[in-house]
């Protein structure tokens, strides 16, 4: 076998085999295919296609290519949910302690963030003492224990992943379905769940703009997932504009601690209770999505969740009194107000511009050396459909730096759009695929 | 401008503009662009093609990537012909002489040869003395005394199409009209002629395997040749079958001395006569190609083109005796007839096979570093539609290694089809492209 026949097969439209896919991985991820073969391969990919068996193929290679993660030793069904990521989604911090407090185990490995804001591990490091960085012995048992544990990712998930997403980055080869879809599923087959739960993003602020990319990407990823065996379901939501109302570190984990205290904004508090009702039926503590749905309705009244972020920070070795002092978290220096220019209904926030001024606030990074400001990030005091009176506050930046709270402020104020008549609100959840 | 951005226009079927271009070609040959960016440029252009203008540029950037070569000081209009690459092609020995007898300044820069034999400079070398490396004044002089010199090609010639070519041969992304076109172009442009004279080659013994691909080649590089300023003739001729009855090193010499001297096998001899009245014609120096063809046939007929060729050889530093002593080149100890198993017609005789036995004869290299056994090769007895009888002599294989000439008898033998019924010979001469 070699890498030039499989090159051209491919160029020919023709389907791989396993062997010829697993000898790609394999090969490539030993340095023994050249880049140079690898992204002509990719882009035959991208103009050819691959089904979804090769896809399931592509994502076993690259699951088998790094660690796999066994996760037996943990009683009950795991399960894991993953947003495609969006701006503003802090839903884990909600949904984990939400699902962990009706039973369902939460064994959350998560990355560090590149883009918008940080990765799950990075927000909760705003908390004073929280550690993401364990022993898998360690992990299981705080598992175990608490309900919910979070761990940081490790360099040897699926790494040929790591490898090839790096190539297709700098070879116009990202968007392609089959490609997608084999890299979020090969890492998330990898870290050992029984059952998976997909929140697919949707719209400007994603990596899906249009609804129909975004059901296909959801029907493939449920569709490579159930082929692996696991169960499966994924949801398409609005990203058009920023989910809930802050983005950044400490202020989504701050956002948090309010949803779970039921004090959040309503379009947070709708998604997590939904999202939480899932896992809790895929983790077979409820027979339905609705009794799923009343049970994690009672543990965010009942302040059943909140106590249970409370015994997660203090798993992971953070002071849990931040849930009652906000003060603990880093605070940001400087503060600017983005004011309406006319008074009317906001018309759109887009999301895209608004994390990008997040990022140049600080909280987010550009490379994988940047350093986080955990403080910095924006606050929306309006939601698409909202009324504005002209000067009232749209938003406000915080940062510990003039100059990137400046660039942040130029960047933000381009995103909001106010329209005479009134607008209606966009509605957030648009599809569930099981 | 970055590489990212011109991968991606190209991927969505944009047209690229003469920036984008040289900014690719300059920096790939500089090294600042990596070959995993090429390549994924190189398989986009595969799927989404480039377009003449595209392509004409691309060839200008790649002459000027290298050397380019000044036949200033040569007088008259300096006409260059040039054969796609087919098996038992020798008809630059002999082409190059008639014209150089008519007055046309033949300046023929020639590579070595990769495949079934040596190139133009290779095969002369089979002369005692010959020598192809010269400094470029040394070059200029003997075409101003003799009319006719050959120089080895320096790697200074269009080094960005070399890089891309081995890049290409790797990655599946030879086959794409535009890029052939400007591989073979930029290289012709380089090296200084005015004129240029084409011999595609058309069957399954040339790159070109349909009458359709190879007339598309030959107006793509007429159209290109044009759009730089270049008087341009492309001819399109049969290569379903071996050309002559040589093939090898010394053998083609022979055999080309055969045909100045009228004693040549007849495709040889009037595919040469077409080619070198065109040579004249283009060279100024007919006002037709018919009037062309009858002083080159008049050249032959009185010996003057043999006697260019000896002329030629001696200014070389070559021993002009071997047009009157074959004993002078090298000599195979082994030879081994290929009999025919049974009586009727030659149906084909598969000029690739013919060319895959010559190469594993020693005539040819596999590798650049490969040496060539000069004396190495295969005298054709029959030609299609020649009747035969079983036990005949089909053909003749020398070599100077048991085991060679073994490997290249197994393979040739299942080169040759017989038939019962009588067989039509193919028509040589295809086409004319203007």
């Amino acid at each position: 076998m070699n890498m030039y026949d499989i090159i051209l097969k491919k160029r020919e439209g023709e389907i791989l085999s396993k062997e010829e896919i697993d000898f790609f991985i394999e090969d490539f991820s030993k340095g023994q295919i050249p880049d140079y073969q690898a992204s002509a391969l990719l882009m035959a990919i991208f103009f050819k296609g691959l089904t979804k068996y090769e896809t399931f193929l592509l994502t076993d290679a690259m699951k088998r290519s790094g660690d796999v993660i066994d996760l037996s030793k943990i009683a009950g069904i795991k399960v894991d949910k993953h947003s495609t990521g969006g701006v503003g989604d802090k839903t884990t911090l909600i949904v984990g302690p939400l699902a962990a407090a009706c039973g369902v185990p939460v064994a959350k490995m998560s990355g560090r963030g590149l883009g918008f804001t940080g990765g799950t591990v990075d927000k909760m490091e705003s908390i004073p003492g929280f550690r993401t960085s364990f022993e898998a012995a360690e992990f299981i048992s705080l598992v175990n224990r608490v309900g919910l544990a979070v761990i940081g990712q490790t360099a040897h998930i699926a790494t040929a992943d790591k490898k090839l997403y790096a190539l297709r980055d700098v070879t116009a080869t990202v968007d392609s379905i089959g490609l997608i879809t084999s890299s979020i599923m090969s890492k998330k087959l990898a870290s050992g769940s029984d059952a998976i739960l997909l929140d697919v993003k949707c719209g400007n602020g994603a990596f899906m703009e249009t609804l129909e990319e975004a059901t296909e990407l959801g029907k493939w990823m449920v569709d490579i997932g159930k082929t692996a065996g696991k169960n499966m379901v994924a949801f398409v939501t609005d990203m058009s504009q920023p989910l809930g109302l802050t983005v950044g570190n400490a202020l989504e984990v701050i956002e948090a601690i309010e949803t779970l205290k039921n004090e959040g904004p309503t379009d947070i508090t709708e998604l997590s209770l939904k999202l939480a009702a899932y896992m809790v039926f895929l983790g077979h503590r409820a027979k339905s999505p609705e009794e799923g749905y009343e049970m994690v309705l009672d543990k965010l009244h009942s302040g059943a969740g909140l106590e249970k972020f409370r015994e997660f920070v203090e798993g992971q070795g953070g002071n849990p009194e931040v849930t009652k002092d906000y003060a603990l978290f880093p605070q940001a220096s400087l503060s600017k107000h983005i004011l309406a220019l006319e008074s009317g209904f906001i018309k759109s926030i887009d999301a895209r511009v608004i994390g990008s001024a997040s990022l140049h606030s600080g909280a987010g990074r550009e490379k994988k050396e940047d350093l986080l400001d955990l403080s910095a990030g924006i606050i929306l005091n309006k939601k698409v459909g909202d009324s504005v009176v002209k000067g009232e506050v749209l938003a406000t930046l915080a940062a510990n730096d003039q100059a990137k709270i400046q660039t942040a402020y130029d960047i933000a104020i381009t995103g909001f759009a106010i329209s005479s008549e009134s607008v209606e609100k966009p509605m957030l959840f648009k599809k569930i695929i099981l």
